[in-house]
């Protein structure tokens, strides 16, 4: 078989995780689940599947398009093959767990599957985890989810992390308070052309183009922002961005924080202050999140997603591994032990004439002999 | 919202998993899977859905009325959400890796979704685990199967375990050999109807009659079987079962060994030695294997999974948590260090006028106080 008729063995987007990837992606997100679980979130674990209304109800509307239509033989309904987790867990957060104590902490892990990949992130298929923090709208709370995606990120090896925050809300609000068509804002700023910008005059072209110069690291963009005259709901936006970044400076005082106040694309359901997680130098985005409101109660909520593809990406890749081969000589019980001590020990299933050979026809890197271990040499 | 409308939340047969039970979950599949990672199988992960032909070829192909189907855009063509990880598993190994060297190992780990469920699975999504050892047909390999997944399940707590050997195909042989209608022998076998068996008549009658009575403990089960005239055939995979149950008698002592020679039922593919895992006691099997052929290459193989819902059924419980309550008055650097050290460390978003009821109304057993942690009494 061909390379050509192997790569056709799946459907564009999908792949087949081989070792020693798939190992360490799932070493990988155990690891960030340890994180999230030692920050008190507690993890939960939706379904694959569910029926296609609650999928794509509330924080779900936008993955309409994104998700393959499954129908459910037994109720004959529509179900949705998830395409993202975090509506399922505000569904989870607004239902099963109404009556649970807030603030209400909630950690998942999982793969969700897009009908389409995009320029950005060709996979079809790929794995979430993230936190939600439900019940809480204040500072500490965005702070709180930074912070622990920052902090876990960083211990599973990204080592030039940046966090760059942004306040969707803002140019929505100036659109409506000025009466300017927000298609044509959001088009001049994700162009960041500032002639445009300028162009829309007054005293609403004024202030974005004022907020549209005050990106850049979280202290001088903060200095500049300070500097604008905000009308009430912004400057209440910015109060809350200052106390998030300040609160950020103390508990992880090395993190690079850049502030972008103008950004908005991908936050479709964020109401308030989010955030985009960067490996600096690392195509795409390690993960996202921000601040929403749950479905129906309206509770509060903030969390974030990161994504384990660009993680892996931007993490070191696995160590080397050593493996001991245990010929058929080796006394009973002696393999049990040198797994019990951590070794990955294969076991001879026949007679081989040369046991080093064999020992590294089948990748080992040791060989036991005599009771004791000998790496191989090459 | 009543608990009735919270039933029909999600479709029949799918359930989203909550605190603990999610964590503990994760928990004992990850353990498993350094057991299997212990022996050398290489941790692989096919994805959720691939081309329906592929995943229902070979070893797939029961699998077909259990199949959800999607149309895929991109290609046009019919892709399946895997209702079993193995014929995925079988694919790999006899495409991307059918030039890595053999006994080829690999372990896997990952949900499965079902059209419907059955009486004793009513789960249309469960989590499988398992092993594949590829390219060697020896009783070296049933065993080393065998003794890894009772090593791994009995580290999880499953206290009871027992595995069921059975030969799947020597009640096929016996049938082909003497013109017997397999569905009538079967029916008769099923029922344990030793009267209709021995309606059979003839020398096949007898000899069934004989492999039927031959079930039970290993020791007596491969004494009785020992003692019947066998044909050619028949008699070398009692030769084989012999060495495999010799094998684990020796590495595995106190594992409980039965012997169903003449079990069949859900082993479909299986071209030899297989088994089942159950433990005493608990509803449903806890896993089953056994010997089969990748298509294609013809390559021999063995292998097995596990079912984690029954799993869980049979492992004890989580133990309880303990989650430590820092109030705002904590210091920098305190809720780090005690993540580090282990520990669940639940911050406070705002002052509480009383830290302790604060702390006890969240979940946590115990509070941060001057630097110390104090259980919270009830």
């Amino acid at each position: 078989m061909s390379d050509r008729s192997e790569r056709s063995l799946l459907p564009n987007g999908l792949r087949d995780g081989l070792a020693p990837e798939a190992a360490h992606e799932s070493a990988v997100l155990e690891r960030l689940m340890r994180h999230f679980h030692s920050y008190g979130y507690d993890r939960i674990d939706p379904p694959l599947v569910e029926f296609e209304e609650n999928l794509l109800d509330g924080v779900g509307t936008v993955m309409g398009p994104h998700t393959f239509r499954l129908m459910d033989p037994v109720s004959q309904r529509m179900m949705g093959v998830r395409a993202d987790i975090t509506p399922q867990v505000a569904r989870i957060a607004a239902t099963r767990l109404r009556k649970q104590p807030r603030p209400l902490r909630l950690a998942y892990a999982g793969s969700v599957l897009r009908v389409r990949g995009t320029q950005l992130r060709p996979e079809r298929q790929f794995r979430q985890a993230g936190c939600e923090l439900i019940g809480v709208d204040s500072p500490a709370a965005d702070a709180e989810v930074i912070e622990l995606a920052a902090v876990a990120l960083r211990d599973v090896g990204i080592a030039r992390l940046s966090v760059d925050i942004c306040l969707p809300t803002l140019v929505p609000t100036i659109c409506d308070m000025f009466g300017l068509d927000r298609t044509q804002v959001f088009a001049a700023l994700d162009q960041k052309d500032a002639s445009a910008v300028a162009a829309l005059g007054g005293e609403a072209g004024a202030l974005l183009m004022a907020l549209l110069r005050a990106s850049g690291p979280a202290k001088t963009a903060l200095e500049k922002l300070a500097k604008i005259e905000l009308p009430e709901p912004l400057a209440i936006e910015r109060t809350r961005l200052e106390a998030v970044v300040a609160r950020l400076q103390k508990a992880v005082p090395d993190l690079a924080l850049t502030v972008d106040p103008v950004e908005h694309k991908g936050f479709e359901y964020q109401q308030g202050l989010s955030f985009t997680l960067f490996a600096r130098g690392v195509r795409g985005e390690l993960g996202r999140g921000g601040r929403y409101s749950l479905a129906g109660k309206g509770d509060p909520a903030t969390g974030f997603t990161v994504y384990l593809d660009t993680i892996l990406r931007a993490a070191p890749p696995p160590a080397p591994e050593r493996k001991v081969f245990l010929p058929t000589s080796t006394p009973d019980g002696e393999g049990a032990r040198l797994r019990r001590e951590g070794w990955v020990a294969v076991s001879a299933l026949s007679e081989a004439g040369d046991d080093a050979a064999e020992a590294r026809r089948v990748g080992c890197t040791d060989i036991l002999r005599d009771g004791r271990i000998e790496p191989l040499k090459n």
